[in-house]
């Protein structure tokens, strides 16, 4: 990911916990000592924003250290070292939580998208995730979704096209909703369309669409709507999927899975930070 | 809160979502057409991030007329109307997806804080935030915690001063560390300090701090040590604190628990935009 | 294209442009006095930024009226008022070049997107743009391009994944290249790869592309790739395209053209103010 | 020219073609792999940009290596390189587009005006820009004017007075405009008045402005103008100057001439990067 | 002057001292009361800053009325309104002290301005700021410095040459310093000169600048030094100048004076708001 | 103070003085140049902005070496050194200005400061700012208070809750309004309620406020207060207080004085750069 992005969600992190001073710190730490932590999961976790904690320590202290113990992506039990940094003892602590904060979220991400895509990939089925993101955060929102072993849906609305209910209420009909979309899309962007219904599924299909979005439909529907669409487009289903009922759906024929909550209801891992004062 | 900080939190949503044009949008609905949607929840809710409604609309459609059906902080059941939006269409559509992400999360934290608050009130016990804030959020997510009927701890590292185990390890000792932070902070900041044992809870009490916390002790230990603090300062407990846990440590005689979980591990409330295109 | 960009684009310009003062109309303009400029153009144009009006005098005036005479996109002769602005002379004076330095612009790139539109779209050719943008106009520069008739290849590096002859000779082969990044795109990102032979051309096609970029060939050559590729895949031809060579390459049987000289090398339109001061 | 302009430029172009991420070159280019190119005239060109590189590349790579072959404003051949670059392969392939789009950008406006001043400098005349610059381009753009050896006229509104008819027909006459202006402008900024007519010229140089602007005469009427001013303030000539009108404009005895194509028509000048994959 | 620019200067006024909420005003004003104000002087005053007021208030409150009582560089009296202000009582005591805080600046600038400006404009003497302003508040206290009849000297280091005597030692000598910044300067920025002793004036003068600065001389030097120049080019006195000491200065025959005090040692002028809570 | 404060000054400061070009330095001094300046008090001074040094002059100069020749908070003589700084004699030329006209600001503050913390520590009191800071330096300006020895009042609205007669006029009594403060407080915000009349004061101290805030009394007033007080909340005397009025108030018994002059009427110290060019 650009590390101006990593930059600039650190940089806002860092300028509203620290504001003017960390009182504490100037109070407590003396400038010139040295401090030590290793960041240690105390959870099995998905290792996700390992390069937040380059960006974030040099921001405070250029010449701190941060030696990864593991790589991005990485699958680790609860107990182990994710990185061990060590600099200016005030920097350290002036940072921590901000970096435990991105770090605890990015991981919670990349660890609830691994156990989705475990479930689910052996069926040949691809895991999704959503524009439910939030405000300020969707680049690494989305990139702890890749980084957990799934695929990334559009990054906004200017990226791909996805004619939802209310689209096709202002259209008049699925089918020219579709064929407007095509025409509006040119060939380098992708044309969605979500369906309710199986007639839906019918007219859509029928415009050539890109992909059809099934919406909130129960395992045998879906399954009609497979046959229905027989590999003309590509299919993804959507609508309250979790983990337990994921292998269900994903047994219907269909592409792949979407699911928001992996972004917007976002279990923190837990991580913590072992000190050393120097 | 300063509106200014709900305009920075949403353009930025805005931004990432829309970027250079809604396409969706621009190729299936006309210009000059009006929709109207209502936001409609789909299970009980504390409302709050009713003021992100105007900013956000009007953002994309200055005549766009936003009528609120419920105050902030009141108690919904499943599906009532938080309010109705009339606008041009387009800019209905393209500002939707933003709004419910950080009206979901917001209402999210109000429900949780709220049902924590309810939990320990009785007890006459404070229900506190802390610093576990997502980048970027945390201003909106503190005002969350207090619509909610919570209680904000510190804004960031420079209201207040707590000192942690690091700190003290840095220093010696939890009553010189006391004593250093009280000259440092002056009259006007709060000087809390975090104790792990009775041991450090004598000593600590003894420096006079504002406050202490106490982290991840069981109740039987959290009363000792409400019992040797004997009111000479405000007591906070902390640590894994949940909902079902709550009672019992609010009934030790603590005066506030303090949760990351309602700001670190927010789950989404489902609210939802019924359309009407005009 | 969302609000947000012309605001930021037309902001900057004003910002650079006037800087603390506009020192000449400070000197000789009233404060209360009003004016009246009519926007003519003194070539045949195709109009582009129309929405820039509004934001860049409402900056400075927010009474100020703006009556547009034509719509986005239409053709004018020479001489033809695009629109009428009114409002506080010195708002108007001072935001008198920063909008005209827009328009201009766009209204170049519009207007000649639409001659090389028109130049090919009679043979099923469609017009593409490419990344060669100036910094911070991309958004702007491809609205005008669409506004002309042409199709936005991709925005950036990120919506779509493009295999050009680097990224070849550092995976070894086109196949090997072009199969690597469908894995990664998934199926939401479109795959194109860029040829340079006809050897290439067969080896990328058996890999499944989603388009083809035939990078710098002659018509001859070009038939033959069209023909090696035979519909299996979207065919783009690039690499010094003018107006004038444009139709001989379009009757090759490719499906798109993409011209650089379209935003990098662009001859702002002639257009200017006719002022009136009331 | 002040590096926190060109940091500002180059930032803003990164972020607007990178995105999220830059994902043909994450799929395809390991993360540790090293590249080189050498960027390549491939047309002769005045060079102008150089500081971009180190900025540009730097951002992304903090240890790549950029070694100019060239000096700022050398003329080059075409086929001859302008710097060799090396580092990390996938910072180097995700700045190059932006590289090359500043680059092209102010090499061609450099490159037109030394074939504009070399046409009139042997004339003992001078080659001034406008302020017909695209917005948030306009520090760089008139850098590319000075190293071209032309002259900046006026960097805004805010630093020198330049008295155009709308604002003489709102003070009611030429000299009454001067005065004023002078008035207003203090020792410190230049004041210069535009003139259509040898009435007006008359008029204003007995009010004493510092220069006069001769806007669309031709050139028996510029040097009678000439004549009228007979050296009392310093003398523009303006309005669709070209190359091949240059000369002939030149020689009526005028004291620079502006040019508003440098900046407002820019043709990309043609550089390449050749690039090795280590 | 620009409406942006004051724009920026009170929005980081308003966000720095507001943060995440004005709790006090939130814990005792309800959100629906009106209140009204007079911003009245407290010391003879004069009025600089009024466009401030609509864009603070507005800010925070649309619908505020603002009626202005005086004109901007007007004389006020003790005790007088400048004006009177009514909205929200939330957002009237919300950006109170931010508005007063500029008020007062920019007051006590203009009033100090303009007791220099009196002191010798009688003897036909200029008063001229300098570059010793505020990082972020230049444009606004040179604006002020103008509001109290003073001149502006340059706005920073882009839009004029002034020599110092740590150049003059890079180049080796005065002349040579001058005749080189005049050939880089060209026609449309002024090229000022230092001198410390009459050999450098000698030297100087002979070189041709626009203008000489004689920095720290007393009275008798100054008059010896104005003889050297006789009227070849603007004569501007400096160092240490106060407003005791001006009117002997302005009698040596300079130009004009430039002062640092103006805006680097600004006393604050007294004015206070008088509230009514509706 | 954090780093990322400093910069956002500086750079902002760097921004407005040296825009496009710092011309005289571009026109005179080789880009090769090395250079070298002290930094020397011209009169006695508190050191306060050091940091800045390094930000500055490392923003033009990455190479640049800055030496402290003393430390943050020191008192110095006339015509001692702060610091040497060596590096591209450009550089060093171009940030000089700005890092003055900083540098003197904060050293004013601080120096003032430490007189008046000289003048009432011996009677046990304490020196606080006050909210009066010029927009966007306030954190810098708070910073320079406690580097003189005093001590930061609160930072802004968020951070404590200050009762002003507004608010109480508002509520309808001090009691109350200092009730309703305190419940919306919470246990981690101070609130301080202002007193005008010993009634007043009788009616906060019942209500419980963390301070009261002795509003322009004299002595013989305030020793009264004090005794109503009698020690059961903190009490500060604010006021027009100065210098010379600071002991008789000091001696009243109040815990701490406020004085609004040290950061709204700041007298720049003087201290100037001695050049070397090498």
């Amino acid at each position: 990911m650009h590390a101006a992005l990593w930059d600039e969600v650190i940089r806002r992190g860092l300028a509203e916990d620290i504001g003017p001073q960390d009182a504490t710190t100037e109070a407590l730490i003396e400038s010139d000592r040295q401090g030590r932590f290793a960041l240690v999961t105390r959870q099995p976790v998905v290792v996700c924003g390992l390069p937040a904690l380059d960006i974030a320590f040099h921001a405070l202290d250029t010449a701190a250290v941060i030696e990864r113990r593991v790589e991005e992506g990485e699958r680790l039990a609860a107990g182990q070292p994710l990185a061990v940094v060590q600099g200016s003892a005030q920097a350290l602590l002036s940072a921590e939580r901000t970096v435990l904060n991105l770090l605890q979220h990015l991981c919670g991400i990349a660890t609830e998208t691994r156990a989705l895509v475990d479930a689910v990939a052996p069926l040949g089925v691809l895991v999704l995730d959503t524009r439910k993101t939030l405000p300020g955060l969707r680049a690494v929102e989305k990139y702890a979704v890749r980084i957990g072993g799934g695929n990334n849906h559009r990054f906004g609305l200017f990226d791909a096209l996805l004619i939802k209910d209310n689209h096709i209420a202002a259209v008049g009909s699925v089918g020219e909703a579709v064929r407007r979309a095509k025409r509006f899309a040119g060939p380098m962007r992708f044309v969605e369309v979500e369906c309710d219904t199986l007639a839906q599924v019918d007219e859509a299909v029928a415009a050539g669409p890109d992909a059809i979005l099934l919406d909130n439909m129960g395992p045998a529907m879906l399954r009609q709507a497979v046959a229905h669409i027989d590999h003309r487009c590509f299919v993804e289903a959507s609508g309250n999927i979790r983990l337990e009922t994921a292998p269900e759906i994903a047994s219907t024929g269909v592409d792949a899975l979407s699911a928001g909550y992996l972004t917007h209801s976002v279990q923190a891992a837990d991580i913590g930070a072992d000190w050393e004062v120097l």
